[in-house]
């Protein structure tokens, strides 16, 4: 049955890369409020497309923040399998802006890459899933499964609206499973389904000292360094073996099991020192990169700051200075009690003579983990397999989606991560890029496991 | 012979004042392009002062910057000595404005003090010894041993072209001694030499590790993370006790004396928590604040930054992470020994995968320490404590004054530090002032120690 649609994907594929040049035009950049109306268009964009294309009740939902686009197209009937995609329109900010080579908001292809920020962080692959609704209404009049749509404007700044929606739009939103294209291969042409998810958390450190920045001569040596006293605090948190000092961080982690590190074994790590640029790796003492960047849990400081930061020399003192730091979970650990794990500790390391605030991030996740034998997974196992002719492996991984854990504990169904980035694709940083042959073998996986998921 | 000249300035005092005033009406603010010609005018007002009091050779030196300011007056004859007398007619910006309670160039008398910008730094002090200067000229018809002047247009813009004209031009310069009045009484008028000030060096660590930012989800776990591995070094190099634990950081101070000490606690110190609004003060372990804060060196932060320092979360491991740090040496400390201790230390502390740069600051000064018990010092303390009826008070102070220590490395002579601000005068911010009192017998000061110095 899909044959048709893969056949009009192909056809159309220089409309459809001009289309979804336009929708990258677009700046929606959800974190900065100068960029409201761009964030507005880029709803806008979305609901036109799912109205072109036929779909029924297209809304844009007022969240209270930035519009959350809601579609459905229930016409394969009742007996028919009900899925909800999810995906967002909204992009991470640009800078450093110098270090892009082509404008992010004018989309160019450079060797077989489409350059441009949300092209692979998730406009690029809400659009193959939009294109691919095209392919069958245009071919078949109909889709071969009932369709509910989500795609919202919030996921670069924490999906801050979207919980209380799912949660309050429970029947609207409810179908038999979740598909999700926001991840990546385990290398290009690598078919990866995600089967785990890191949990998240943050918090931020300010540690306040004099209460103006005083001159370093007059008053060195008679008060605490802010600076200072965060780097002891931070120092205090991991050590050069990658472990989190941390009292109880690893206490409730669920251990890894042989059969899952030969999983991660298997898998064909990417080129960590070529995609990072690093001299070389670091992995938590006893793991290996892979299996700590999937599934270990991590603490990274995202931010440091105080004092004078301009050219030459300003001798200060610092009245403060400050840390942000988000961790990634794992299954068993418990976000809001890692962050009182970590503000213990802060406020036992911090050195007398400086106060040290700790706030905690309020958006927090728990990991997410599904059994690889479900049979919708296998299903889009299959699909993925034929549209790039190799097998897929399964993945967990380093990154985290609240909307994951958020549908599961809401809705309870299976959740399919079905990501087509690669790992050169570098999200979130200057020259984001998605390689045209996950674009077209990517549709190709998604017009194939829609027609066999309604197979009985 | 110094009773006439007393009287003198007493008799004179308001049109002392009067020109004070003029002087002070200048806005020669030596940072700012656009007051070019107020400087040279400061200048100008200088000069004719110099030549209206009857001194030789006064010149205005082309510096490649602002003008320098020489004069001469050697008819003591050869036995008698001959001081150099150095002073800057140049002031500090005035922003921010609008916190001036009076024009900060239209001198206005309150409550004792005169405000205005440079009315203690140093325009004030500097009309001080050329009303001296004029005194004994318009009573004894010379001055009472061999003057050289020497006051300049650039000290707070760093005196960038001073070095090379104090080197250049050392047979011009050249005298027995050096006498400055750019800083202050440790209380008002508790009569304060300073006999040491501390030298200076400074280095910025920068720490790179991924070639750009990185997904935190993506790739915690498989890099170093910069901002950490700044941490633990800085961490490394300064403990809780507040001791640097750079290898060999101490290894040239010289000892503080049990003499010393004492000097040190006869002291009234500032009330540290008041003027710096810490909630404790922290020095290094064994050491008083006020020790700590005159006499032994110090290692601040001034600066550190990386990664994300905006509002929220952004999820990344930074590419970079760096610190900008000082140090106030003490006698026996090498600067550029100390970097270089600091820069071992920094790179044996750096963990695997990062690369450290280390960037030597080039401005670095030695500290500066004269015995107290130097006759030179002794009859400016005689004359201090006749001046002001009250016994005067040694003090060694944290900050630097390059020019002391350029000054003592040519010439290789004492230098006097003879300041007759107050601890209230608000140097370099809105509300500048300067106590009539410090005016008045700051001058009687002069008028003695003048007349002390050649008594054999």
């Amino acid at each position: 049955m899909s044959e048709q649609a893969i056949k009009y994907l192909s056809d159309n594929r220089d409309q459809l890369l001009d289309k979804l040049r336009d929708f990258l035009s677009i700046p929606s950049i959800s974190t900065d409020r100068l960029h409201n109306e761009d964030v507005q268009k880029g709803a806008d964009f979305v609901v036109s497309y799912l109205r072109d294309i036929g779909f029924d009740r297209v809304e844009q939902q007022d969240t209270g923040g930035h519009p959350l686009v809601y579609a459905e197209h229930l016409q394969a009937g009742p007996d028919a399998p009900t899925v909800l995609f999810y995906g967002h329109y909204d992009v991470q900010p640009v800078d450093p802006i110098d270090q892009w080579k082509s404008d992010p908001f004018e989309p160019e292809i450079r060797d077989g890459r489409l350059y441009a920020r949300g092209s692979s962080d998730d406009k690029g692959q809400v659009f193959m899933h939009l294109a691919v609704f095209e392919a069958y209404m245009k071919t078949e009049g109909t889709l071969p499964l009932n369709v509910k749509v989500c795609i919202e404007g919030e996921e670069e700044i924490g999906s801050e609206h979207l919980y209380a929606t799912l949660h309050d739009k429970k029947e609207q939103f409810q179908a038999d499973f979740v598909v999700i294209s926001d991840s990546g291969m385990v290398a290009p042409n690598q078919p990866t389904i995600l089967y785990g998810l890191k949990g998240f958390t943050g918090i931020e450190i300010n540690v306040s000292g004099p209460d103006h920045d005083l001159h370093s001569g007059l008053y060195g040596g008679a008060v605490r360094n802010p600076a200072m006293a965060l780097s002891h605090i931070l120092a205090s948190m991991k050590n050069d073996d990658e472990v989190v000092t941390v009292d109880g961080f690893y206490d409730d982690v669920e251990p890894l099991s042989d059969h899952e590190r030969e999983l991660i074994d298997q898998i064909q790590g990417e080129d960590y020192l070529k995609s990072t640029g690093a001299t070389e790796t670091a992995s938590e003492k006893g793991y290996t990169v892979k299996e700590h960047t999937m599934a270990r849990p991590t603490f990274e400081i995202n931010g440091i700051f105080g004092g004078y930061q301009g050219e030459g020399t300003k001798t200060i003192i610092p009245s403060q200075a400050g840390a942000k730091i988000t961790c990634r979970l794992v299954p068993g650990q418990d976000p809001e009690h890692i962050q009182s794990l970590l503000e213990k500790h802060i406020h036992h390391a911090a050195p007398s003579g400086v106060t040290v605030d700790v706030k905690k991030e309020k958006l927090s996740a728990k990991a997410y983990k599904v059994d690889t034998d479900h049979p919708l997974i296998q299903k889009a196992a299959k699909s993925y397999t034929e549209a790039f002719g190799k097998e897929t492996v399964y993945m967990r991984m380093g990154g985290s989606i609240p909307v994951v854990k958020w549908m599961e504990s809401i809705y309870n169904i299976p959740i399919v991560l079905l990501g087509f980035g690669t790992p050169d694709d570098r999200l979130h940083s200057p020259n984001e890029s998605f390689p045209l042959g996950s674009f077209d073998k990517g549709m190709e996986t998604l017009a194939r496991y829609w027609a066999e998921v309604n197979q009985r």
